[in-house]
């Protein structure tokens, strides 16, 4: 098929640190191309992609030294997919709402998956007046909010099969990888650490949003002898730190859609226990792949009952539920059936 | 004729305090409902018109206690435009270039008024993309960066007759009135005074985003016994504020493209003293209604000048130019224009 990807241009294709949405649309991406599509990818021109590049901006815009205006590059790049929408069979986009106008009133194919948290009111209305624009939805929980909406399909993420290698020995430290943010919980971690008197190692991002937080809430925490604050860690460090560690921690407070660390970590055999938000239940198999918690006690239970989980049956679940090619494949069936009813349409 | 006003929704029409574009649009369109045309006003729901009002939201976005994603209100309101777009014979959008991808793809007759300065890399190639939209300037001296784009005319901003009036006697004190921010130069306004030895009341909020600034900078300044820092004044105060003071300083350091309070103060009878910026030497005229200055110097020489002008002249140059009976008349003539090329274009 020819298909086109639309990125948001916040970060590169893939990111060169934290960055979800534009991670998953690489490994999409590039995917589909070593499938045998005919794959153009809208993303920011410091992007590194197999695809065609259409580059609406030379560089990412969060850490741009200059851009004043983001908005202006992303309404620049729906003129481009626009402009050329015809030529594809399917256009996939990756940018929250800001086509519906557009995508509504022409002929184009196209798909959007929804990559945020949507239990927010301001989206309500705004959705309301698009109750047939096609959309996707990255974990059966995320829809809940807006039910109602022309959902297509879930299609969980999906990582490449060598992105992450098996590790077989059991670590010594409990991980927590991520943002450090009142939703993310890291707090929780500690405590939850402390009690079962195991390490933790902490690699995370403070944005500038959450720095005041950090500052009040988490660095007091962090002087605790079993905790181990490393920083922002790169993607080529992120085997290591979750493949060495005991269990990942993902105490998290809010329903995130997706949590990509999970299926990162059971990708190096590393189990996870997790809080019960989101798409947590869905990725997780309790007993099997990690545990689902409701408290810092079930956790601290949890930790002691890691022992009994087989690591190799954490890779297996990963290799069962969320390689990459997995992935492509549902957008591919997706993106088949929307091209049929435009067909159809066309032909009626 | 039948037209549609689209504002911004970050603040009312008119707005409850301050906001430039939403004032504006508010007395064009009362202006236009007085001189008997059929107006539908897109703006938030906090409004208050004698046009038909659209609201994509109940109150204005930017002082909104839980709105998190204003980019969504806006979105739905171009669905809402260009739902009933064909009902227009002209839609008049105040919103920068958000439509544009939309604008650019129907054939219902649009004009733009850009209402921001147009210096800012980001926009450049964006504009490029559209250089057949139909857009107006507020001052000859706003297109400069982006001169090449589709101009149709400069429309300056004007005022209701009765909105503010003429003050006879010159007043005591030095004023100014507005923001504090580095691009607007209080403390030039501060040096100005103590040099001249008169009074300087300063009338201006103070956004989150310059606050370290005016702790930092400004706050230091106004210890001086000729400076008085009032804080944020309604637009009930401006009036007497304005006209009992004896010139306004407006001493910014960028290219302003249309200072609303300059006509202002015209309006009042009280005279300008400015640096030459952006569109100041198109409003100002030197020895009548102000003085344009290149110094704190200058401004002190053109304050020792200012009992030579009248103030009865000052009025008459505000009501010869920058009423909103000749801003509706400018705007409506090219509705006109607008409307034609259309007609001819199906016609042909």
């Amino acid at each position: 098929m020819d298909i086109a990807q639309v990125a948001p241009l916040y970060e590169s294709v893939p990111p060169k640190s934290y960055g979800g949405t534009e991670r998953v649309v690489s490994y999409l991406t590039e995917e589909l191309v070593r499938q045998g599509h005919q794959v153009t990818l809208f993303a920011s021109g410091d992007s590194i992609t197999k695809a065609r590049l259409v580059a609406p901006c030379h560089q990412a815009l969060r850490l741009h030294p200059t851009c004043v205006d983001p908005l202006a590059y992303h309404i620049m790049m729906l003129e481009q997919v626009f402009a050329t929408g015809a030529d594809f069979d399917i256009v996939h986009f990756h940018i929250d709402y800001l086509h519906f106008p557009l995508a509504s009133r022409q002929t184009i194919p196209t798909l959007t998956t929804l990559h945020g948290r949507l239990d927010i009111p301001d989206l309500v209305p705004l959705y309301q007046a698009y109750p047939d624009m096609p959309v996707i939805s990255i974990s059966e929980s995320q829809r809940e909010p807006l039910s109602w909406l022309n959902w297509q399909g879930t299609v969980y993420h999906g990582l490449p099969e060598a992105l992450y290698n098996f590790h077989e020995e059991t670590g010594a430290y409990l991980a927590f990888l991520g943002r450090i943010s009142p939703e993310k919980r890291v707090d929780r971690a500690i405590h939850m650490a402390i009690k079962a008197n195991m390490p933790l190692k902490i690699a995370a991002k403070v944005d500038q949003v959450d720095h005041a937080y950090f500052e009040a809430i988490i660095k007091p925490l962090l002087d605790h002898p079993l905790v181990d604050y490393i920083g922002e860690i790169g993607d080529h460090e992120k085997n290591d730190f979750l493949g060495q560690a005991y269990a990942l921690l993902f105490p998290i407070d809010w329903p995130e859609p997706f949590g990509l660390v999970m299926i990162e970590a059971l990708a190096c055999g590393t189990p996870v226990i997790a809080h019960h938000q989101g798409s947590v239940p869905e990725i997780i198999e309790p007993g099997v792949t990690g545990w689902i918690v409701e408290s810092i006690d079930d956790a601290v239970a949890a930790i002691r009952q890691v022992s009994t989980l087989s690591r190799r049956r954490c890779r297996q679940g990963f290799e069962a539920r969320f390689l990459v090619s997995r992935m492509a494949k549902d957008y591919v069936h997706l993106y088949q059936t929307q091209l049929k009813k435009r067909n159809d349409r066309v032909a009626s």
